[in-house]
């Protein structure tokens, strides 16, 4: 349920959902609010008048008599109906009384990101065929597998030759089955690429009813499982949890050197499947349901944890010329690589492209339909890695960026994962330049995560406490500004603030690395471009995937030059890209087929020694960028500030 | 080279071998001559005078007065050049001077074997191709498979899509094997059935000279291997052993109730993975090359053979109705079986018909090209189980005969092997009944084997011993005949003759069970012929297969009713078909891709409860048959003799 908040004086309204935090509100809707503590209720700075509809709220740190004034703080009180909400007017140092000025915020609609999907039949690569054999008699005595083929090519009288098969074990237990069941049996078929079936199972009597799939996303940090009905497409059951390799180092580079001591490719191996195991079991143990009775199962991952989960030795795709042991991997069975599955279930992997562009890109590009459009489409991947893929139905360009972890917390002084206390809200008061900080459940803060950077980065910009090139203005009459043993930096948090008992500060070396990430990105989007002799303007849409498009802001990842300025229509989130394209290809046979096609499609650059994108990252060095005529609203609001 | 002996005073002519034995060059030609002892020169009865040309002979147990008169005895003589001999005059009792009469013996030419079985181009199913990659660069870093699919596609520009490849270990090793190899590889090839290829293998450097290829005959007895190199088609070596699952049963049926047994099938499995790991290992060791060298494997067993190899439980195969669990084998990578072999190295074996139409007789029907021909055929391979095929290009019916064991010696109260001092060939004389022995090896006779009781049992019936109801004449003047603890009975040979010190004798009760054996053969030749509605004057030929084929004289054959009575023109002999029919599906791909469409076109009868077969069979069980009309040419020679 939504309910609509009038901020006053300033008239600025927001829509956000019944039991939204009303400083996180205030914080989306562009409304700046003092709030040091991240929302933990201790600085009690944060006080606001609810005039209409209720909020409910906790009187901790609030005198009585504010209270009974109708003062409540913002950042424990919870959206509850309609509000009209008055903001205590703030003065200036020079007694001047603070306007607001309404900022625009994007969120993208989940509508947009439909029709981007698309939708599909319910229609699986794999089926179960119910059939009631004739038993043998003298007369009739073919062999097992010939009745069963037999009672196929009835059920399917148009099938073109027999169905193959091609799981050693299904022959030794298929004559007990049959004898068991009376006759009454039921295949499990896989629709084969070049046409026609293959049998992958045989079980006993009727079991139609019972046809699942499961979807898996392969990260590198977190893995995740969902099963569906394959009968009707539903959702039944979810899970992840920490890819068990990361004992054995946080990123892909640490997990390709591990690969290099004796037996660390197997163990690395036995930590991914060990994760999925997991899953399985608690899909399994919540649906009451056998590891057996899955169907079949799409995955997909970058292409290290592809080779890793497949057995193959990564140490070629981490040394120059960078190159995969194979592109399209080969059909698996899970049971193979020790899986808790059927001997014959059979682990279909997306395909990847090249060394640092893997199969969970070639699946989010499937699952946005890129390659069915004919507008041109920038795919973007944000990660330690950005992956970008640029194109259209006809052709398609991709590469993958060193962007560094800086998105991910890393080079980042007070960097974090986006966590409990993590700062993923931030706005700065243009006189005072005192931060409005609001963390991840609402506590106090303790770092900051990717999206709080760009909130921050790009406040700051916007405040004029750091100019274009990342660096601090020394004259402005704040003690938040100051140096410290990194060089300038701005306090977020003093240390009574703070969760961590120290100052929470960003550096100007924070600044310089959080500049390389997205002028890496930026350089690589024109890189691209340039190579099909295209241009931004030429782009018609930029499509997010991955876990970071679901916290950024729009406006500010433009501003710090992240994203390409362009119409904010044309931006679509989809989420979790690679497992959407999992649970497509598992629910479809046509766009599973089409999956190869997708990969076809891609052709990889090699941008890690290409001269024009270290031009285009050298001039993507500033914030937003040297030529500001690619950010002409970017320009535009600066001008206004400054 | 061969050498032409005339035996007088009847001026019988026979072209034998240099240095075959000269007592069984006599039996061949039909010619009797007095020998008791098997051709040990203990008798030393068979004295001949050699009046020209020259013997190799032992002088032993011959008088000083008779060797310097010319005589010799035959049996320790061998043929050096042409000769004439004297067999010296025998006179019966009453004073009456023997005639030898010719008889007619029947060797099927080597040239009519050759047409049957046709020539067929060298070009395996399997092939190399060896290819210098281009290393990869920057610019060009595809994967090291897509690669490989890149210079495969070069090499064959014509070739639809890419070839496939399905062995999960090719992948991992291949990055080394390129990198180590300076992008230099050969590709081993299969051809896949739906066109195309697939990659089996990869090879470091050019190993295109390199191609073998391994035939293997699984017999319950004996299993044999061929090694063929399959750039030229020549046979390099050759290997046979006892089948390990000797041990745990000689026969069939002993191995499927052995199977029965808490880990009794893969105890059999591992026995004969074990005989056909000798073989490769004997093989390999000859040749100087190593397992992995074998580029592929066709393999030919009868279904419970095939069954036991693969690992699948053998107890339907018993069973009424007798179901195999499939007959057309999968794809088996010989590895996973246990078998000394390279990882990706498949193992093809024939495909079956029935529980008791093996492997064995399809690979047969393939290579005698029965399925190419417009003529009928009737294809026979006697052992313990006969089997039968009757059909030609359009058509084709194939049964299982449970024929017993006669022809291996079984249920014959002197049976045995084909093995030293087995009687192999018989004669009789006329009046004294006194028999001509002939063993193998020569030895004193220690009992009787297959074509040596087809021989016996001819010559009783046309010397007037036994009746066609297969009964001793009680009223003959010898003491050979007489009443033993079995009934009646004939003496081969004096215990003072025997290497076993008793008596080795025939008795009606050994006449009975080989009626009922070849009286099931003929039943089933007729039940096939007559359910697809002809007779045997519609039999163009007759092709027999197997280790028994080679030794049975076709005129004694056919004189006690296990082969039909039709021009000897017409009799064909194709040695050991099963390991032909690998061998020729090994070095030439159409031929091997036509097993399975051979296989499409055999049909089984079961013969085991059809009232037409035991009809047939009730009437069959008679010298040769109650139906003399069926062998006029054995009812005029009775007529003569009568």
């Amino acid at each position: 349920m939504k309910h609509t908040i009038t901020f006053l004086p300033d008239n600025i309204t927001a829509t956000v959902d019944k039991g939204e935090n009303l400083l996180n509100a205030a914080a989306q809707a562009g409304v700046y609010v003092h709030a040091y503590c991240g929302g933990d209720g201790i600085c009690g700075k944060c006080k606001v008048i609810v005039n209409k509809g209720e909020v409910r709220s906790d009187k901790a740190n609030l005198k009585q008599e504010d209270w009974e004034k109708g003062y409540r703080l913002a950042c424990l009180s919870t959206v509850e109906s309609d509000l009209e909400v008055t903001i205590p007017e703030m003065t200036t140092k020079s007694g001047k009384i603070l306007k607001r000025k309404p900022k625009t915020t994007r969120t993208i609609s989940a509508k947009a990101q439909d029709n981007l999907i698309g939708s599909w039949e319910i229609e699986p690569p794999v089926s179960k065929l119910y059939l009631e054999l004739d038993p043998p008699t003298l007369e009739d005595n073919i062999a097992d597998m010939n009745r069963v083929m037999r009672g196929f090519g009835q059920a399917f009288p148009d099938h073109v030759g027999e169905p193959s098969y091609d799981h050693p074990e299904l022959i030794k237990y298929l004559p007990a089955v049959l004898r068991e069941a009376d006759w009454k049996i039921t295949l499990l078929l896989l629709r084969r690429r070049q046409g026609g079936f293959r049998i992958i199972d045989v079980e006993a009597g009727d079991t139609t009813s019972r046809l699942y799939g499961l979807a898996v996303d392969i990260g590198t940090t977190t893995c995740s499982g969902v099963l569906i009905d394959l009968n009707s497409g539903e959702i039944l059951a979810e899970s992840s949890g920490y890819n068990g390799q990361i004992s054995c180092g946080e990123d892909v580079i640490s997990r390709i050197v591990y690969a290099k001591r004796p037996g660390g490719q197997q163990a690395l191996q036995d930590k991914v499947v060990g994760t999925i195991n997991k899953i399985i079991e608690d899909i399994c143990r919540e649906l009451i349901i056998s590891p057996a009775d899955i169907a079949y199962m799409m995955a997909a991952g970058n292409t290290i944890m592809s080779h890793l989960l497949l057995g193959l030795d990564p140490k070629y795709l981490r040394e120059a010329p960078y190159v995969p042991s194979v592109s399209r991997f080969p059909l698996t069975k899970a049971a193979e690589l020790g899986m808790q599955a059927h001997p014959s279930m059979r682990l279909f992997l997306y395909p990847c492209i090249a060394s640092y562009v893997g199969g969970d890109i070639v699946a989010g590009v499937h699952a946005c339909q890129m390659a069915k459009s004919d507008k041109v489409s920038l795919f973007i991947d944000i990660g330690t890695n950005g992956e970008i893929v640029v194109g259209n139905q006809d052709w398609m360009v991709c590469a993958a960026c060193s962007a560094g972890p800086a998105f991910e917390g890393g080079g980042i002084r007070y960097g974090m994962r986006a966590s409990s206390g993590a700062i993923e809200n931030f706005q700065i008061h243009p006189q005072t330049f005192d931060p409005m900080i609001v963390t991840i459940d609402r506590i106090k803060p303790s770092g900051i995560c990717g999206s709080g950077l760009i909130a921050i980065v790009a406040e700051l910009l916007e405040s004029g406490v750091i100019d274009q090139q990342g660096k601090f203005r020394h004259n402005l009459d704040t003690p938040r500004i100051r140096q410290g043993v990194d060089g300038w930096e701005y306090v977020l948090a003093w240390a009574r603030d703070s969760l961590i008992g120290e100052d929470i500060v960003i550096t100007e070396v924070d600044l310089d690395n959080l500049m390389r990430a997205k002028g890496a990105m930026y350089a690589g989007y024109q890189t691209l471009l340039e190579s099909v002799g295209l241009g931004f303007a030429d782009l018609d849409r930029v499509i997010m995937a991955g876990n970071f498009g679901a916290y950024i802001d729009l406006e500010r990842a433009i501003c710090i030059g992240l994203l390409p300025d362009m119409d904010r229509e044309n931006f679509y989130y989809i989420g979790n890209a690679s497992m959407l394209g999992c649970q497509i290809s598992l629910s479809n046979a046509n766009r599973f087929q089409e999956r190869l096609a997708v990969r076809q499609l891609m052709t990889n650059m090699e941008l890690s020694e290409n001269p024009e994108f270290m031009q285009h990252y050298m001039a993507a060095l500033f914030l937003p960028h040297t030529d500001m005529s690619l950010f002409p609203t970017v320009q535009e609001k600066l001008q206004e500030i400054g």
